[in-house]
């Protein structure tokens, strides 16, 4: 198998190579992609040295995959070569999502949509990701969901390398009583937490906020779900955290969703633990619990989930939409 | 005036001193209690020195109010002697909340339930008061409130005064690290979140979750209110965030609910600018912004407001009881 990774040296490009390299057998190269200050770079992977290199013309001939994690603008710009290409392009930007021809896939929720791709399928949006997987086994299993009241709990690392660079600047600066100047976030993070992800649209929601209505209605094949999201920064280097209340159309026991949550495949129920971010981190499983009855309606139930943005949120969900697709070839 | 402190040397007790300061004149006397371990500690208020006395029989005589934070079991065993005084008990503890007999008073709300009291006066929940200080105005003037549903985001001095010192050495070690080990918090709350503040009752909630709705009902006057809220710890060193959903009777536009808060007593209304714990410590108002239509509900708002827990979320809201109680005399 020949892999190619867009965005190679960026934080979910980096996580694509230990995704690709703890998930996945038989690769045989592994070409890697950036921007031209990166290029020449050495990159180890499977004790090979990997050069980084810059996209030209014919860069993607003989690859069977591109993983893809840059700005929609180049996602764009890439996509055509790629197709001329004939690799299957996994795309993690938000570029195609909402496109009817190119499938909208976790693995785990509506993998066989991937097998309809004709040469894309994006990656959703890492909270859309997390909230998804803990609540699909009670959609899928017991009764559809109706609607979903989210508050997020979104961890710096999603705002790329400069997040946990950020917040550790000001926390050393505070502790020797520096000046905090934020760059990459609207205001100072540490010890703080941020209303806004994203740019505000006309509805006055985030884009982050709406992308767990937009997306969710497309993986969960849902187009009438109905969701709202307040989508917030907390000062958490790693692995986002969701509050969601979900409606159904019938009503749902707190044990049946936890069994159907517990058999589902890529989450984990915990009973007497607590899901948190830090626990959550450095692995592919999304963590659920606190699950209750909503005390406003007789259909709805509460959840707490957390998960690993970078890798289940982005990296190695694409990762397992490309072994989806291996092993339904 | 006379006044007595209990708890006069926790975190909500010296805050009692400082609001007490700033919004308060005519003080004659303040006494000072604490526990035996406090007994004799020297305090300066308005250029007197003070010194902190334990509870002892007759301890109350003479004083006009006595501002309580100590534990329930403290307070219901001080009360008898409080009330033998003739002093009038504002109690932050939450022991008499929902005791029939008991006003429990947000003054901007429900002020004239203070009025009524038989001796004492309790201070609701830090959460429930935010909360409903940035939605009362939209419950009174606009249409009564029949749903909320939130999820908090506590800053780490609600906890008490080993909450902040807890996060601050938490982060220290790391930077050294070295091991770290919870005690004031039942995990690491550093670069972390806990979805659990109090015990689990037997419907799953916490005891600091269901106050939202057995308070909220109470300073609300709407007995059939239903609130479901998620209670969570942040790294965040002081003042309470909050994302609400608000279901309310009728239909109500983002333009009335805004005209509404902003010119709603002890409100800040923010448009331009993000409601933020760092921005909304240290003060007594409650920050409100980011409103928008529930996309679940016709009837709903979705509402971020923050305020300081320890200042309008209890020490402030103590002493504007006792404002409301002298400017109605």
């Amino acid at each position: 198998m020949k892999i190619g990774i867009l965005g190679a040296t960026g934080e979910v490009g980096r996580q694509f190579q230990i995704c690709l390299n703890e998930r996945v057998s038989g690769i045989e190269e592994l070409r890697l992609f950036a921007s031209p200050r990166s290029e020449g770079q050495v990159m180890e992977f499977q004790g090979k040295q990997c050069v980084v290199q810059t996209v030209k013309e014919g860069c993607f001939d003989g690859l069977d995959y591109v993983l893809g994690s840059v700005s929609n603008g180049l996602s764009k710009q890439y996509r055509p070569m790629i197709e001329k290409s004939g690799a299957v392009y996994i795309d993690n930007s938000s570029a195609f999502r909402l496109d009817p021809d190119v499938p909208l896939v976790v693995p785990e929720i509506n993998g066989e949509d991937a097998l309809k791709h004709k040469g894309v399928i994006a990656n959703p949006n890492c909270s859309t990701i997390i909230t998804y997987m803990a609540v699909a086994a009670i959609h899928q299993k017991l009764s559809p969901i109706k609607k979903v009241i989210a508050s997020t709990y979104q961890a710096v690392s999603g705002a790329g390398a400069g997040g946990p660079i950020e917040l550790h600047d000001q926390v050393l600066a505070i502790e020797k009583g520096e000046a905090v100047e934020p760059k990459v976030f609207s205001a100072q993070i540490a010890y703080n937490c941020i209303p806004l992800i994203g740019s505000i649209n006309d509805n006055l929601y985030s884009t982050e906020e709406m992308k767990l209505q937009n997306e969710g209605r497309k993986i969960m094949h849902a187009p009438e779900l109905l969701a709202t999201c307040t989508c917030v920064r907390v000062p958490v280097y790693r692995s986002h955290s969701i509050s969601a209340v979900i409606i159904t159309e019938e009503p749902v026991s707190i044990e049946a969703a936890e069994e159907a949550i517990a058999s589902f495949p890529g989450t984990v129920l915990l009973k007497d633990k607590l899901p948190m971010p830090l626990d959550s981190s450095d692995q592919d499983l999304v963590y659920v619990g606190r699950i209750r009855r909503d005390l406003t309606d007789p259909n709805g139930l509460v959840v707490w989930c957390c998960g690993d943005q970078i890798r289940k949120g982005a990296a190695a969900n694409a990762v397992q939409i490309l072994e989806y697709l291996e092993a339904h070839k």
